[in-house]
């Protein structure tokens, strides 16, 4: 049976992540978009699934009746919103479908009912869906343990297009903080984000951050653990932004065969420590 | 008692090796030169350890006796020759210090009794003594297991200087071995080691590897992972020669308060899986 | 007069790379499309070229008559085939207009006829469309005749995606010959394309390439130039394939107020040696 | 005549860069040290100038009269202190011989003092005596004015060793001003030397600066030129101290055959534009 294409339900189908993923699936082999849902009310509601994303007409109408689309379903792809996503954990759970998650911003209330959803779903949830910067995150933390903070410097760069508006980005703080647990430390407390004019020598044991700016660079991070002769430099580079919608796909097919439960990237990739 | 310097042996100490051992033991708090040892014959037994090694006089005359030298030593530095380290392991369990083995080229009857050795002794010894490159090592092999060779390429690139007569770099070998350990294949089967002209498209499952020679760069390293829309490069820069015996001194650091036992870098950096 | 948005007209208006065209003028300011033009016979000819290119339908329909479409045009955008571009290049001559050629592949004969349409329109032609590549040519030949080869050594990185099927890439060796004619040495005759193995030390004076795949890198390309304690690199890094397109509306604009004559991108950037 | 070993003096000879300079000349072809000064005084004169920069006795003994040394001799080595290098170049001028200034510092009236001289010495004089440095700020500045500001975003982007105590690196800036220049506008007005928190979307036709500590890197600049789709990055590494002083030594073979008067390292590199 596992054999045939994963049915997917795509939950908020006329965003801009809903339209990735829709091409995606189409894209992908092993998966194949089963429904296509919006909220009631919306002008996508009724449209076709296909044209909306840019593929031409596929016959899937945009419904706004999530649990009879889940119900013949396998999975649902889900970034939405955290009120949104509470619901679908919910009729997933009825469904006992997989129930991939990306939304971000959910309250410890929101993510206290979708642990509960997940005595039913099997759930995937994290942060970020890129596979790459799971990946990096847990071999930061385990570079970070294994090398002395005496010896051995941390320092985060990362670039970004000229319209974001913010720095350090959430990437690099979530590599941040992989470091300070892999060293058992506050992030905050040992945070070095500005170097300007007389900084004195390093201090050991903290972590720097640096930031650029510019053209349309989609997201470059790299930690660099600097020691007496030798750098260790662990980088990831985006340069598509559907690599969200790539993993959570991957998510998918990863739980299609999992028991009921709350997962996360790091059990897709296989490097959870639980 | 573990507070006061670490009394090291260094031997070959008139080696180009040796000498960088003792002027980094200078250097280095916590450990001191308690004896430098070359074979009997050699026109340096009698000299001063610290002016051969550039550092000035420091009074440690280097001597031909091994074992009079390692019974009130705490450890000793050994990148000799597999003979050499074949009895100087003897040795070392004899006086139940901490064995440091950089050697390359043991047979495995050499390592046979390298290994019977370190029943007494702690013997520290790996093919490589950056603690980069075995971080690195361990990272790579993790990487390659966690991401799907039908989506991930694994390549491998290093650079070094233009005197440098053979290619790939034997730690660039490392990592491919450590890149097929971690996808369980062989790595021989499946390397790409040349690509010129006409090269078809890539097969997927492959390790490809390319070689820049130039200048006097002394060792870069990456291990690229390119999926569809991200890439995670793992690097490695080696500055300084220095760094092999730096990495020696801190096994030996490490190893003081062991158990007997044959250990490796892996170890040292809490990174082995046994 | 100039301060109108400039009126271009895209020939092989539904290509890949004309819908590209099409979809920039819409996004660029200071651009216009006045016309979309396919070969007579095309089934598309007749259908708006906005919804060709997934815009969205705006008005302008594909036609076949270029003639018509160059008179009461500014520009012509033109990356169809060699034949073509010498048909487009005489009518915009007639026309009195700007021809910008992103087509490869012309003979020794079709250049002529280009150049001899350039006394009367004002032809910009390359073939590589991108700024960045354009520049860092004309750096990669400074560099190389400004460092002295028995000290510095160039060697030319490049990385492509999994699917490309010859090494190194087109640009790798455009890179390669501007560091040649740098040198005033014969690229073929110096280059080292291949290491594996017993290599011998480096032999001063040549040109290394090495290449990497894997991914979807649209394309990587570093020249290094190694001397004895530092290393220049000069890097060129494609993330999105519009960058020929943009590059040729680029040329367009700077053309506008120029006099009939065949120029380069090196024009365009104000790097030209004439 | 100009086959034989160009005849050098290294003024303050006892010195780091002094005692460098020794050992460099000692190892490169074409050169041979002819005299070391030190100042009247020091308790250096005397001894011997090999013995002192670890090269072992070489029977130049460190004098004191630099105008006797200079007689004989083709070019002075400099990198002492802005009234020595005032007095040396006096002296080089009536030995009429090379002067190579690497000191910093210089006064407006230090420099007319130096001009004048250089009307019978040959003076090569730059701020930093790396080949790859002045290279690539020429290389900077032709980006920078090539590159339209509206369309490319500059950074620049140093990394260090632990110790260094400010930020950002001088080079860092000297490739600012290159860019600046190359765009004609004045780097303080336009720099970017911090970004953390809500920085809101970056501002066109500014240079930002990012910085990195750790380890012992002995300094790492890239300039990025960050497009629509591409991004041209202009980097250099430097990975071993003694560069400034090869960098004077290849000035001084370079100048050995010039008239007098007074050059910078980009004469040398054959990229100066008068």
């Amino acid at each position: 049976m596992s054999d045939a294409a994963m049915k997917l339900v795509v939950v908020g189908a006329a965003g801009r992540m809903g339209q990735t993923l829709i091409r995606l699936i189409h894209s992908i082999d092993g998966v194949t978009l089963h429904a296509a849902i919006e909220r009631p009310g919306s002008p996508f509601v009724g449209k076709d699934a296909g044209e909306i994303s840019g593929l031409g007409a596929n016959g899937i109408i945009i419904g706004d009746d999530p649990l009879a689309a889940f119900l013949h379903a396998e999975g649902v792809l889900d970034f939405t919103s955290p009120a949104g996503t509470v619901e679908f954990a919910g009729l997933a759970a009825q469904a006992r479908i997989v129930h991939v998650v990306g939304t971000t911003g959910c309250s410890d209330e929101d993510n206290a009912k979708i642990a509960a959803a997940a005595r039913h779903a099997r759930v995937v949830k994290s942060g970020n869906m890129s596979l790459g910067v799971n990946l990096l995150s847990v071999l930061v933390q385990q570079a970070a343990q294994a090398l002395d903070p005496a010896d051995w410097d941390i320092e985060i760069l990362e670039m970004h297009h000229k319209r974001k508006v913010d720095a350090p980005s959430g990437t690099a703080l979530l590599f941040g903080e992989a470091a300070a647990k892999g060293r058992n430390i506050d992030l905050a407390a040992k945070s070095v984000r500005v170097r300007d004019g007389h900084t004195g020598p390093r201090e050991a044991g903290t972590i720097g951050f640096a930031t650029l700016r510019g053209g349309s660079v989609i997201g470059e991070h790299s930690v660099l653990f600097a020691g007496e002769g030798e750098t260790v430099t662990l980088s990831h580079s985006a340069t598509d932004r559907s690599i969200f919608a790539r993993g959570a796909i991957k998510a998918a097919l990863w739980a299609r065969d999992k028991k009921p439960g709350l997962y996360s990237m790091l059990d897709v990739l296989g490097l959870s420590s639980h």
